[in-house]
């Protein structure tokens, strides 16, 4: 699994905060620990309350890559901010998101092909979110389909069926997994799969319990990465598990401690 | 999901002395507290070490019915012993197994049919368990075709993919998932599918982490009724909140108190 850490976002409050006052050590804190905890790629997205977006990006990264050798996800709706974040990484990036819209597309698989990216495919275009799974699938292929145009390989393709809140689109989540399922068939080799788990428990109560529930029916489905808090220890544990009853490690007595030692 | 308690069973220390001392109140305590923790069937076995055990048997019956109205599931490779306790039941009982054996299935479905009962069907043979899921799928059409000819229904059989240790057969909990999914497509109406959830960590380290997150898996894959302790609470609100992603029970802040309360 493809664990990639979601903590340093603007969108958090202390978050924000770090980045208009530019405290590096939190943002520091942040990569360390997240890495430390089990995450192979860091997202990184400056918020929404940053005045200048493109200086923030570059901030972020440097102050990370001062402190922790890790693979980006850079997470942004603007091109322009993704693109000055692509020309200081150090190591191959993943760029977060492009939707099935075709001048979205163009932009993103021109920075992706340019820059050598993996790229997180949204299955949505301007007519919103699909509210089933055949929609879902139709956008994937429009995605796949668009990539092979740049000459990018499936497997470089993040596809994100969209996780919606359980408390208010109930019926989506059976729709999300079976989705998950199914784009893996789409192309040979399979594309990657991912989600944006946190969203599933927007609003819920018990949201770290709800989690880690879906992730791991995700993972039954064949999920290969996802976005999420890997300093929630419960979630972790339940992934790692999830992995080694689908034989992804090797059973010993210290499976947990021996993920994470990896 | 129907949640099949497993705790009555002379296998457990405390339950073999139970029986062989009749000690009625620790048999009437594991039956309320399963049925309260959202156990709808019980399970009973009298165990290996019971030196009469039609005799048990029917004890163990009668004293659970003076204390709750419940569903029971019998457990037992004798049919006779099988058919004592069905002459007791109150309520539209279970028959704890037959194997995919001619002989066998000519013995249980004679009696489900005589008793009006419900039958989970191992798919295993004298040759074993099988080590794939496709010799699963071919053993459960074999219990679906004998149902057929005793005029059973496939919804009054429970398909057991038969479920083994993590820690030895790593292999097959991916074998096992994917039965789920395909036994239902069977027939129309589907079997039930059933799991005896346990085994999976028999000898492991962290076994309620694995039971839990194997449960959920299961889910996802269409799992209707399992035979697990619902004394496991973490158990229990992984398994509600699986069916609730599931869509399974409408979402309130109070799900898993509701899930309870019904």
């Amino acid at each position: 699994m493809i664990v990639i850490g979601e903590l340093i976002n603007g969108m958090y409050k202390d978050v924000g905060k770090a980045i208009a006052n530019k405290e590096i050590d939190v943002i520091q804190h942040l990569a360390i620990d997240q890495c430390k905890a089990g995450a192979s790629v860091l997202d990184v997205n400056t918020g929404p309350y940053s005045k200048n977006p493109k200086e923030d990006m570059k901030w972020l990264i440097e102050s990370i890559q001062k402190v922790a050798d890790v693979s980006l996800s850079l997470d942004s709706t603007k091109p322009d901010v993704i693109e000055e974040g692509l020309k200081l990484v150090k190591k191959r990036a993943i760029i977060n998101s492009t939707s099935a819209d075709q001048d979205k597309m163009d932009k993103i698989f021109t920075l992706a092909k340019k820059y050598n990216t993996q790229v997180i495919g949204l299955t949505m275009d301007r007519s919103g979110v699909p509210n089933n799974k055949e929609k879902r699938l139709e956008l994937a292929a429009t995605i796949i389909a668009k990539a092979m145009d740049y000459e990018i390989s499936a497997e470089d393709i993040l596809l994100d069926p969209i996780v919606l809140p359980v408390n208010v689109a109930q019926t989506q989540g059976h729709e999300v997994l079976e989705s998950i399922r199914e784009f893996k068939l789409l192309s040979d080799p399979a594309p990657h799969t991912v989600i944006g788990l946190s969203n599933v428990s927007q609003g819920a109560k018990f949201r770290s319990l709800i989690n880690r529930t879906f992730l791991v029916m995700a993972v039954a489905n064949g999920l290969t990465a996802a976005i999420l808090d890997p300093l929630d220890k419960e979630l972790m544990d339940a992934m790692i598990t999830a992995e080694l009853i689908l034989n992804k490690n090797i059973y010993c007595d210290s499976f947990l401690d021996a993920y994470r030692k990896k």
